[in-house]
């Protein structure tokens, strides 16, 4: 099952894609349940309470008439995972445990939904913003000291996650802070896929596209640490919540072919670490992120207001 | 104005302080209002609605009788800063910019009221579980590329934070992660005082008391980065938004008196730095974070659940 949280012509709310290009409204097919995808998970059953509700016949909305929204809007922890897969730590030259995964948070508004715009810091802010395709893990079911062996059962789906970072920010100081956390700067979906459905993730690969380019491509059985295992860490300390999400980590840039002059050209890039293959998203690129057997996220970089003082 | 969020006897809502032990309830007031923090302060003109509706006759109740939550509770954003203090980056033997503030995120479960426990870690998982006395931030008016001389505009008021961190697992890899976000590790409170009523927090102290004796105390212009270039700091990236809230970070230990074993004993410290006059927060200690001229945060150290698997 494939739940969207979707808007348009004067409705929103949480959707099951019916095929390709459709969708029925939960709203319509089971009025009694609540109109966000959090409230739902935190439902006794969760998510199983959609699936009972599905029958043949329901009115259909095509994809394409509404927007996608980011489906969890303000969980409790959005976590995210840095260095987690070998050749993006190679790629960086930075050193991490092996032990324990590296962790750190990033605010809901930092994440659009699919096909809203990214937005690009202007010029004079930052050069250096960087797609990472990653796999993104939702929480269904609450729960703390989680062992491995029944981290799964916590897991509802699984989404596809750009987690968009601004390299000159981020390196700031040691924390990552304000540069994993620009306005806009990421972006999940397009949907969550429900755990049984997509299967152990292990078995499929996250692979990044910048205007048709394949950037990254990496097996997913290629995460230093697993789902289980970040589950049941994070688990050691904090109360998992239905509806938080844990970014998995992003593999390293693929070698660019012989005639992709963009990808092999290394002075065009301005963050800490060069690596070829790597190249920086502008207002206009189309950025995909896909999770084989799951779907595809695909964005249109925007570029962000210029840097002048506003009040919102 | 004192701005408290409080629960109990089938109530809850926002309250305005009437004197040191009596609160008037923003509902009876202002019915009009909406009922919690960030709503209100989301209104045009903020938090003056509550202000306005302010009249002499208006029934009391006593805070006795009532338990404190934090009044702010799931903002977007929950900013942090870390090695803030010259005392506090000397005793950790630490390295940060002087450039660039450091800057990293807490969910807000991992905060819980004026007198509501916080939770010390069960000591197979960690020993080293700290406060940390530090003014808090919060949000009025958002704003994007605020300037410096802006800045304060767009602070509602202020409260008093214990940044509460579990120092092993802070150093399990290079990002804070989760020993800076355990479960209900951090409090802050009692109550949001506004801006105009606590004036510039530079002429303030921070004062952390561990049953009875006093364990920091820093005069609020010590330090490194004050409130408004952090908030012009964060806006560059990010559109900061009523509501969010920013920790401002924690000064040194104060030498320990002589009689006082304890805070001269460092072999009962198990974190990463050893320091005179730091001690480690143990069930049933009271710890105190004062703001001065701004009030006093008070919390009882309880035992958290053993480290067993459990199902929310």
């Amino acid at each position: 099952m494939r739940v969207i949280s979707f808007e348009g012509h004067g409705q929103s709310g949480l959707g099951v894609m019916a095929d390709e290009a459709t969708f029925v409204a939960v709203q319509e097919i089971a009025p009694e349940l609540p109109n966000t995808l959090i409230e739902v998970l935190q439902l006794r059953d969760g998510i199983d309470h959609i699936r009972r509700a599905l029958r043949p016949g329901a009115k259909a909305y095509r994809l394409e008439d509404f927007t996608l929204k980011p489906f969890l809007q303000r969980p409790n922890a959005l976590w995210a995972l840095a260095l987690n897969f070998k050749s993006h730590i190679a790629e960086t030259g930075l050193t991490t445990s092996l032990e324990y995964p590296q962790i750190f948070l990033r605010t809901p508004a930092s994440f659009v939904g699919h096909a809203e715009p990214l937005l690009c810091p202007p010029p004079e802010l930052a050069r250096a913003y960087d797609y990472e395709g990653e796999l993104g893990v939702v929480i269904g079911k609450a729960g703390r000291h989680i062992p491995i062996d029944h981290a799964l059962e916590h897991v509802a789906g699984y989404t596809c996650l750009n987690e968009g970072s601004v390299r000159e920010y981020q390196i700031q100081n040691r924390q990552f802070g304000l540069g994993k956390n620009f306005e806009a700067s990421g972006a999940y979906g397009p949907w969550l896929m429900t755990a049984d459905e997509l299967g152990d993730p292990e078995y499929q690969a996250v692979v990044t596209r910048v205007n048709g380019v394949t950037r990254q491509r990496a097996p997913l059985s290629d995460m230093l640490f697993d789902v289980p295992s970040v589950v049941s860490y994070l688990s050691q300390g904090y109360l998992l919540r239905p509806g938080d999400m844990i970014a998995m980590g992003t593999p390293g840039a693929l070698r660019p072919a012989s005639g992709d002059v963009e990808g092999q050209d290394i002075s065009r890039q301005y963050g800490p670490f060069k690596t070829p293959g790597l190249v920086h998203m502008h207002p206009g690129d189309v950025v995909e992120v896909e999770i084989t057997s799951l779907g595809v996220l695909r964005n249109t970089v925007a570029a962000d207001a210029p840097a002048t003082y506003r009040i919102a």
